[in-house]
């Protein structure tokens, strides 16, 4: 890691300087010089869709890992946001794909990125390239999961300060071409607080702003002794545990740092908001009866949805 | 990476110490003391379910990225095994969870495991642990697939000899407790050998025994020029796939190392076997027409199928 510094140091310097451009862009100068731009993991095109027409308004996209889980938020958004029709069976747009699903409730897409970094890359990948062909604006992008907590009663939701490697490090390592590149992985501060906020504005709603590490597996990665392998200790896992709430980690899932670093890149304001599903000072396995995980599961949602109602009060009382 | 060439010397001696017993185990002597184990994602666990029964004469595991594909296997399948009943609708076992789909078809289970190495490494943990606590024995694991071809014509079934990292070696990098092991990824050369034999016993098989390069992700880690970042020329992008070609690599996807690497720290026997569904040299967008696509998916099942039947006539002649 010592080695990799220089180029640690390199790369957020232009990241940075890209950032505070402020404006959402694509980083890739071929995109536009193409004759038809396939989304294939989506099941859309630019010449197969218009992609302004259908995706022009969107103010918010929220991601999470569970399908299920991101039609019933499209469900819920419709509901809280008072949209006229009926949110029975919401229209998923990816349909002729199993890889993702997607639906759109007035500004709001719901999309679901599968389990792991290089799932929600791909995901994110041809996501930002549609917000760019359909010309969006202002856009904030919310990552609404689960998580194990450290240190935390199972239930609580977490805003993600920054998204930490395996080290501790807000960084996300990133291969182009055979070479390993870092790049950034903090999140909009200002989003955060106001989520925070949102949260003491709601009942039942216990929250914390606290860093969150990504890792690419479940089991040894996360010092889990129940996996197929395993081949530490209970008192190792428990020492890696306290290293990493002392780095000030609050949960650990496996998507945050590839989210915060491509959103960073591309300029646009992004928070991350996980439940714990458990305590892993405590434990490994997930043992809460099911109607408990399905209350916690819709917190994220919750307090996305209340943020996302007073984002619209605010423009509609702006001028324009 | 030249650091880290005892830590892989010395892990590889003992993976290779472990393989040669030639008995299938999971690695975590906590397993058989647990009370209960909950396969999450799986929604099945050992007090629930009687795994042994639901599962115990199981022979071949095949996995794929998406949940379609493995529904549609599990149906090719019975039908290509002669089974009784019908294969019309058949029963997803993890249907309380969209996490992963789960057919069992005879001796053949048919799974989905989403894209990218940490997905399948969930679903690789909870399905040895599965195994295990069902009591299987002699089980043969594919990967049915899809690629990005490397020098050869689309719709090529490439079956992999090793799986590379994006430095081209046979190895897996896997953290465990916030520290780094490197773990091999051959694949069992015995499978392979036949599974090439099976492809020149059918028509319209194109098939060939080559090496595996997996990234973590779709865009920049495999040196496309079309995603929303992308900070490399043409010339650069196949320089590397000429590197690539150099090393061996046949076709590109982002699964084997860990599906490899896992399947051999538990003595079973894998292979990898996908199509290419373009020539990376030629372009980075999949422009072929769906039904062209579909044909192609159906290779990898049909080879597969083949390999499994003529094990199953093998089987019934041995004497018990």
């Amino acid at each position: 890691t010592a080695a990799m510094a220089p180029i640690l140091l390199n790369c957020l310097g232009n990241d940075r300087k890209e950032y505070l451009e402020e404006t959402f862009h694509v980083n890739n100068p071929n995109l536009d010089g193409m004759e038809e731009d396939i989304l294939y993991h989506f099941s859309l095109g630019t010449k197969t869709h218009n992609l302004p027409e259908m995706f022009g308004d969107i103010k918010f996209v929220c991601v999470g890992g569970s399908a299920k889980r991101m039609k019933a938020f499209a469900q819920f958004i419709h509901t809280e946001l008072n949209l006229p029709g009926s949110n029975d069976e919401p229209k998923d747009i990816c349909e002729a794909t199993d890889r993702y699903c997607m639906y759109k409730v007035g500004p709001v897409l719901s999309m679901s990125h599968g389990m792991g970094v290089p799932s929600i890359s791909i995901m994110l990948h041809e996501l930002i390239k549609l917000l760019h062909h359909a010309h969006c604006r202002d856009v904030v992008l919310f990552r609404l999961g689960t998580s194990g907590g450290v240190g935390l009663a199972p239930g609580t939701v977490v805003v993600s300060e920054k998204a930490l490697d395996y080290n501790f490090l807000p960084q996300f390592e990133q291969v182009v071409l055979g070479k390993v590149i870092m790049r950034s992985t903090e999140l909009d501060a200002g989003v955060s607080r106001e989520l925070l906020q949102c949260s003491k504005e709601l009942p039942n709603l216990p929250a914390v702003i606290g860093n969150t590490m990504c890792t690419n597996d479940f089991y040894e990665g996360q010092g889990r002794l129940d996996g197929a392998l395993c081949s530490f200790s209970h008192a190792e896992k428990l020492e890696y545990l306290q290293r990493a709430y002392e780095a000030g980690v609050r949960n650990i899932e496996m998507e945050s740092t590839v989210f915060a670093a491509m959103c960073r890149v591309c300029g646009l304001k992004a928070a991350v908001v996980c439940v714990t599903l458990l305590n892993r000072f405590d434990g490994d396995q997930i043992t809460s009866p099911e109607d408990v995980l399905v209350e916690y599961q819709q917190r994220p949602q919750v307090l996305v949805a209340h943020y996302i109602k007073k984002r619209l009060a605010l423009i509609a009382l702006t001028p324009p």
